[in-house]
């Protein structure tokens, strides 16, 4: 495949055009799509469909309408590709980062204050952007600055109780200087909005909230700027309904062309990268609309460049271990058997393997929408009335959107099961607000809550039955989203017994002790190159987050030092828990425990780089035993 | 001061009488209040504002309204005391209880379904209402079973965003089972719910979700009762304010009687007993209206029973700590240099010690309502902005529902310092949606994040200082809201020494480690009884939470046994940071440390009764550490 990007000097041509402003901007648009699709395609991922329905918004702002002073970002966040090609185009940016999406030291995933000049605040949390808005319009107003604040949001995010909370103030403090766009592509992460958990009528609940409300065609620029124009002198926050389509400007990634509107069809374009056939398809009708536009404009056709090949990404080939289906199959298969068995979603149900389970179970599935703090206290009322909810989401938003939730239903002594998809550092692509690495502090003294992390299909597949089955309270079940390969064939896992984990390798010098597939696999690879050095270290998957015994653990150490691999915080995570054990248990072994974990916000970038960046990879955990296996050298 | 009550069979009387049913259940209502005076001066706490403005309601739902199977609870939760005297009232309750609010084994401060029958569910953290009732009308409807959901909510209620999430998807499943009845009373805890954060056109806001709305005047039984009759038939769940008064039915406790509408201030019977007079007033004016409604319905004047004294609840009566007061105050002074500290308050403004600051520096003071993650997304983008914000809300609510707005900001790289009061076991009074045990684990892993809890006021205002001045990040102060004697008189406190502590006592065989006035004490107060046996005890105060000095605590040790203890969950709490650095720079130390903690959900009581409950009173520390000072008969 060969992959093409539009090159500085023809952003600049564009950009400089004469003529019609709109049809300018919009061909602006088109040409930032062209680099979308080179920046997504070479790195493999990224949100195309809301970067789309966004662009001719988000190029109409930064030619036309933001001034110095003036802040503009996006709080869906995970339209960043498209702000990145706009701000490479302009020059606000290096334009060779557009080689460098979701790399690391590169372009982060979701748009990151601390990586990347230029961009206002880091989003990719939902919900937040209008509560920021304020917090600038208010610092700027008592720093005697005077400047407006453009928020960008999906419609999908609109679910979030923040958004709401948010809008009153907003207009009971008259703050004028903000105009939230809402980029309404009607379909959010699954798919139809209206499918997932509808937000109805808009203009009437922006109206009551208090704020000045129009909508326009968010793809046409001559109804966006008029919409605008219409509301400048509007002392009240401006509430824009920018009427888009996903994936717009390429129609087979439009929902029209494909998502039927039914209960269970699924968008396509949401995230990830197109087939080489789709990126050609797509480019050829950017590139013949962005001519006409051009012709239009009295300007020559665009010419692109071939880009290097991106370097190459090694993907193993064996065995990966796939958590996620593995544990969609078998709560299917416990809900079977289980009648009681619920499952609760918030438009994540691909992504936490809850499709065959919406499909056999359809009056025991419930879409809540991206609703995280709606939808656990739904669930805690469902235990409470005899049912057995298993609620999902995406580790990183589970744990501390409806933390306060998740423990009023535990003081509630009823159970409920949590499942945490996306955790830990991998993928790095999205960026730090999406990589979890923090859940298991955050739900660690919950009472009463076992807190589980499979690292093999079987481990999985033990940890919800134990969930379902066996356990007397709630249950945090964390799974790492990454199909990961281990470096050897998991044994069978029956039952999981509480606090306690499987021996994979026995080992005179070191002890591992690591949770999940990449910690693992970590572990694995470290035994290995230390093995060249002379040193046996075992390895226990722990699965246990907290309750562990400490006395096994101190047992199969037999005397040696033990190490603890998380792929979260060091604070907080696995490795106190197997801390906190030892000291109760086995004092002596606690004195010789040794923590390794990520001890800084995640870096974005492809899998491995991000790991070697954290020294999470197996040979950099090889490096940092050294010293505890008397290997002399530098490994 | 003589406390009445009225005996269950006055209560009997009057519910059994013949005549109009309003009349009937207002008279209730009255006798009602009259126990609720009895239960809040009886042990000196509760909500009696909330309470009196939602009881009319709550006794004409339980008298006219509810049937079996149906479900009554309240969203707010604070105005328990009424619920309770209505339910000791209908003989659904022991009516023995009514002597024991707030008291161990007795009736929570807040509802909870664990402690209390007939509680349908645990409240007492805001906004989670309807998605409550959600979950239990979808749960019966799958059990196939029919019922109905009642659910009282406060209006400053209102600002939390779960409520607002809640609303679209339940009337999108057109859940008819649900009416929402919304305590309009317009007063939060600190004043005027518009003077806080107005929430507006409830009416339209309610439509614009898709609700049926109506409104009734909730003092007036026959305007609620055509009301919710009007609703009967609707087909969308339903939302019903009522107009009510704070306080209602005591005039000197309703707002008009005595708040200006200004934006300084403060209501006076959000929370407390009253004083003898107040309550003796009180008594009198519902007695008298009582019996007119008596004669109405032709039953004889009620009479009441003389209460047994309670009994007594000692009250050490040497000098208390008062962090709270120390903090606002400390604030202030550094506000008064640092032109860029301004401070957010969540409707806590009295409770969180900023009355002088706001005072003193009103353009830097935001009222956010009662809005957690509205108030910490608006923080990190005045941090981002140039300026220092301080953030407030009880413990409980800011480390959990804002959690994740607060891990966005800790990435950003900013410095915003989050002061959270009411952390711990005591008072133990409210419950333990208010008893803020898990606030550690929630935020210890917070990147960057300095946590800190000061024992003295010294202390207190030397973590202020720190914060404000020297701390590179975020910093979450940690204050216990009770005023504590400590048994001694704490030393100056000049400048914070990161991760060091104070050395207030040495001792030869044991080492305690303690954060807070509560725990300091309790140290303190466990060294004299282990003197008693000859046994040296030192005590050490360590503010720091996290990032604590290993080897400078086992230095202060030298080689004694290491006890840590936590007013918080025993996981994820001080002890738990103590260990981690010991094992990190004093691994023999590590291995003599105990961790003593909170270890199951906090119980409900006198706030003595409570820490012995929980074995962490200082005579009950004494007799858990017995072994390791080598005591050997029981203390």
């Amino acid at each position: 495949m060969t992959l093409l990007y539009m090159p500085k000097a023809e952003l600049d041509r564009i950009r400089t055009l004469d003529g019609d402003r709109q049809e300018r901007a919009a061909a602006f648009a088109d040409a930032c799509r062209l680099n979308v699709l080179y920046m997504v395609q070479r790195v493999g991922s990224g949100h195309l469909g809301t970067t789309f329905s966004s662009l001719d918004i988000v190029s109409w702002l930064h030619l036309e309408v933001l001034r110095g002073g003036d802040r503009y970002f996006s709080s869906k966040g995970h339209d960043a590709p498209g702000l990145y090609a706009v701000l490479t185009a302009l020059g606000r940016l290096d334009f060779e980062l557009i080689h460098q999406l979701r790399r690391l030291n590169g372009l982060p995933g979701h748009p990151d204050v601390a990586a990347t000049p230029e961009v206002v605040t880091s989003t990719g949390s939902l919900g937040m952007g209008v509560s920021k808005a304020r917090g600038f319009v208010l610092a700027d107003r008592l720093a005697g600055r005077s400047s407006r604040v453009y928020v960008l949001t999906g419609d999908g995010e609109l679910q979030e109780g923040q958004f709401w909370e948010s809008l009153g103030p907003t207009a009971k403090r008259g703050l004028h200087e903000i105009t939230v766009i809402v980029d309404r592509n009607q379909v959010q992460s699954d798919t139809w909005v209206d499918k997932v958990s509808d937000i109805g009528d808009l203009e009437a609940k922006g109206g009551a909230f208090g704020w000045a409300v129009a909508s326009c065609d968010g793809h046409d620029l001559r109804s966006l700027a008029s919409t605008l124009e219409g509301l400048e002198h509007e002392q009240r926050p401006k509430l824009v309904i920018a009427r888009t389509r996903k994936g717009g400007g390429v129609s087979f990634m439009e929902p029209e062309s494909h998502l039927p509107r039914t209960d269970t069809a699924l968008y396509n374009y949401h995230v990830g990268a197109l087939s080489p056939e789709e990126y050609e398809r797509a480019v050829e009708e950017v590139c013949e609309r962005l001519n006409d536009r051009l012709m239009r404009l009295g300007g020559d056709p665009v010419e692109l460049v071939d880009a290097e090949p991106p370097e190459h990404i090694s993907a193993a080939v064996e065995h990966r271990q796939r958590l996620v289906a593995a544990y969609g199959d078998e709560l299917s298969k416990q809900a079977a058997r289980e009648p009681r068995l619920v499952a609760l979603d918030a438009d994540l149900r691909k992504d936490c393997g809850l499709v065959e389970f919406r499909e056999r179970f359809p009056d025991r599935f419930f879409e809540c929408g991206i609703a995280e703090q709606d939808m656990v206290s739904q669930a805690g009322a469902m235990a409470l009335a005899g049912f057995l909810p298993a609620v999902h989401s995406f580790a990183c938003f589970l744990s501390t959107r409806p933390n306060e939730q998740i423990y009023n239903n535990a003081t509630e002594g009823t159970k409920v099961v949590y499942a945490g998809s996306l955790a830990g550092l991998v993928p790095g692509g999205p960026g730090h607000s999406h990589q979890s690495v923090r859940d298991i502090s955050a739900l660690g003294a919950v009472p009463g809550m076992a807190l589980i992390e499979p690292f093999s299909e079987f481990e999985c597949r033990a940890a919800v039955d134990w969930a379902v089955n066996r356990s007397p309270g709630p249950v945090y079940i964390r799974l790492v989203s990454v199909a990961w390969a281990l470096g050897f064939e998991p044994p069978a896992v029956e039952q999981l017994v509480p606090g306690r984990g499987t021996v994979l390798r026995r080992g005179r010098d070191l002890l591992f002790v690591a949770a999940g597939p990449v910690m693992v696999a970590g572990a694995w690879r470290a035994t290995a190159v230390l093995a060249e050095y002379g040193v046996e270290a075992g390895v226990v998957s722990m699965p246990w987050l907290r309750g562990v015994d400490g006395s096994w653990v101190a047992e199969v150490a037999d005397g040696a030092p033990i190490v603890t691999l998380d792929n979260h915080y060091v604070t907080g995570g696995l490795g106190d828990g197997v801390l906190a054990a030892l000291a109760a248990d086995a004092p002596d072994a606690a004195a010789r425990l040794r923590k390794i974990g990520v001890d800084e916000v995640p870096k974005s970038g492809e899998n491995n780089e991000v790991l070697r960046a954290h020294h999470l990879d197996g040979d950099s955990i090889a490096e940092r035993v050294r010293d505890l296996a008397d290997v002399p050298m530098q490994i």
